[in-house]
């Protein structure tokens, strides 16, 4: 928190997570509880971040929102739950009476976002984007506490978000949500080896937007019913050893099972929900082709709400798959940009791997490949030069 | 049956079928016992149908079978197991000795059976190919009685195709299967305004046969287990009472959603199985934009395992909709073709519903359209010219 002329100001930056056991469906919208307890894994802010600055100030007039540069409505349901819930409980911890010492609780507050990588790419920019506005927030009210209830009444993922490495959202049971919580399973520290390709596919937006599919998918489809009652408990205990236990094998065919059984339950929806292309079925068939021929799991893809590919793989196996990557989807372009974050090694693929792997390639379909790997949670930005608003209360103009 | 020369023969024709409750997975392989019990509505012949000729001789010198003019192999295990069933029911009736009036169980056997329609288009070829061969079969040997068990041995969906209308292949508790058999729920006289179009899909082969898939569903699917178990049991139920009334608003509706639903356990199996495919989901965004624009549902999908449509419909929305798919899927060739079947009248659609209905057209999507309507059972063929089996006991040439 700066303060300067009577401007206080915290930035902080937020990752994206992406879940190994899905989230779908909620059973309680307003507070945002879900059907079933989930588990993501939370990728490196070097490659995909949110960063956000929040300011407070007597001077302001109004609450103001800037999301990559424009402005937005901050009078947003979800954007105000947050807002509300911070300054609850920086209430409750002052105890009442206003200290000169702290921040007013009644100043306006002006806020700015933005993202390092496209907005609603299917790269769950809302759970960064809640992540990180609840961390700035937290900040500039000066909350030391655990705020993924917080983050959850903004975008549900987003309580995911505030955790790096791998994080389980549980359920829980009280209709209040105060036990709706993200909890560490272990750090990014912990399985040094494991590293994601984010497979980014062209076209098409998004046809369904998730928070109206899952609620159709929750009235309708007696399928994810199931799931959530009697599959995702199991698989979830299963998830946790998998991870505890570095097994890739284990922890890969369970990523892979579950994403296919999210995907199921939205075609299980009536309408039916379709964020599978057959882009997306040629990057399954792919990996299971590519997996066959080494005979144990070396790839595993999950799909969110979108027909973008997340792939989760060891180092090793990096340079060989991106290979496989530019062979069966080769670059519309001169293909300079299509392999992005992370080094990835070259690799020549033997003429067995690319008869077994390589079939009937798809010019085009995949747009860039992003590595990345797991990373920490929300973290502060200390130097002052990084706020994202000037000491006008207003976003920094940028050359 | 006739006879001359110490030649018998017999021709049966036998129709194709398509569920509205879906039959996927087996509890037992060998003899053909599903997990759930299934419904269908048995197709007219004029369309779509099997022709099939046994003929029986002392002179042959070996069992024979022609598949659409071409020798297959007689040897088939889901061949010998109908032939055999036939044989051991002709045994039982007659209680053991030979008659020298009936003709001889050990006499070789020839077997021709034709198409009039392309065969693994995905339009249940073995259905009705087993329930005509089991047809021909049984009145070679003069068989009365009710062989849809017989049929089942061939192809599971071979037993629904024994009867016409709207027919219900039940489960069964039985281990020998004797109580897994097709029932008749009404005639194809019951609902006289109902109408079926098959939207013939271009190109793309089965990726995975249903006899494979459906086994691997079995083993690997949490969903297909439960669907067999708890969703299809409450939806036949609600199917046959659909039918009973002629309410096309629950029947289109729940035909829809299980056949989403089956297509989701495909989905949830490992590794998935796709039979649906892009253009399927246009065809399925079709429907549901042109029920949402008149209001309810005047059109009805359902998918098996291939991606042509076999769509439902009232007699009288079939010209405005057969329009919509023609404006929807522009025919690549001049279109005259495009049509096939009933005769299907024309109409103008309103800008209106264009406007709400046809949106990003795909033009040579679909191939053509089969226009039919629920239809009999196996019939007799009368007609000794008919048969597709010379006085030699060989296929006819045919000009």
């Amino acid at each position: 928190m700066a303060a300067e002329r009577g401007l206080a100001m915290a930035t902080c930056t937020a990752p994206v997570n992406i879940a190994v056991i899905k989230y779908w469906g909620k059973r309680d919208t307003d507070l945002i509880l879900p059907i079933n307890s989930s588990l993501s894994v939370t990728l490196h802010q070097d490659q995909l971040k949110t960063t956000t600055t929040a300011a407070a100030s007597r001077d302001f007039t109004e609450d103001r929102l800037w999301l990559n540069g424009k402005e937005a409505d901050v009078g947003h349901p979800r954007v105000q739950a947050c807002l509300r819930e911070v300054r609850r409980l920086a209430r409750k911890r002052r105890g009442g009476g206003e200290d000169t010492a702290t921040l007013s609780l009644s100043y306006k507050i002006h806020i700015a976002s933005e993202n390092n990588f496209p907005t609603a790419a299917g790269l769950a920019s809302s759970a960064a984007g809640y992540a990180c506005l609840v961390s700035a927030l937290a900040r500039l009210y000066g909350l030391e506490e655990e705020l993924s209830e917080v983050a959850r009444r903004g975008s549900g993922s987003a309580c995911r978000s505030m955790f790096g490495g791998f994080v389980q959202w549980q359920r829980g049971e009280r209709p209040d949500g105060t036990d709706s919580l993200a909890l560490q399973v272990a750090p990014e520290t912990h399985w040094p080896e494991l590293r994601v390709l984010v497979l980014v596919v062209s076209g098409e937006k998004k046809p369904v937007g998730s928070t109206a599919g899952m609620q159709t998918s929750v009235e309708t489809s007696p399928l994810l019913k199931h799931r959530a009652e009697v599959v995702v408990p199991e698989r979830l205990a299963q998830m946790m050893r998998h991870i505890r236990e570095r097994d890739f094998e284990g922890f890969g065919q369970l990523a892979m099972r579950d994403s296919n059984q999210f995907h199921a339950t939205c075609l299980d929806t009536f309408p039916p929900i379709f964020y599978l292309t057959d882009v997306s079925r040629h990057i399954i068939a792919l990996a299971h082709r590519y997996n066959a021929h080494h005979g144990h799991t070396k790839v595993a893809y999950t799909f969110d709400a979108g027909p973008n590919a997340v792939i989760f793989l060891l180092d090793e196996a990096v340079a060989e798959f991106v290979e496989v990557v530019r062979r069966s989807f080769p670059p519309s372009t001169n293909g300079d940009q299509f392999v992005r974050g992370l080094p990835v090694g070259s690799a020549v693929l033997s003429q067995e791997l690319v008869a077994a792997v390589v079939s009937e390639p798809v010019p085009g379909a995949v747009q860039y490949i992003l590595h990345t790997k797991p990373g920490p949670g929300p973290q502060l930005v200390d130097d002052p030069s990084q706020h994202l608003l000037g000491a006008d209360g207003l976003p920094r103009s940028r050359a």
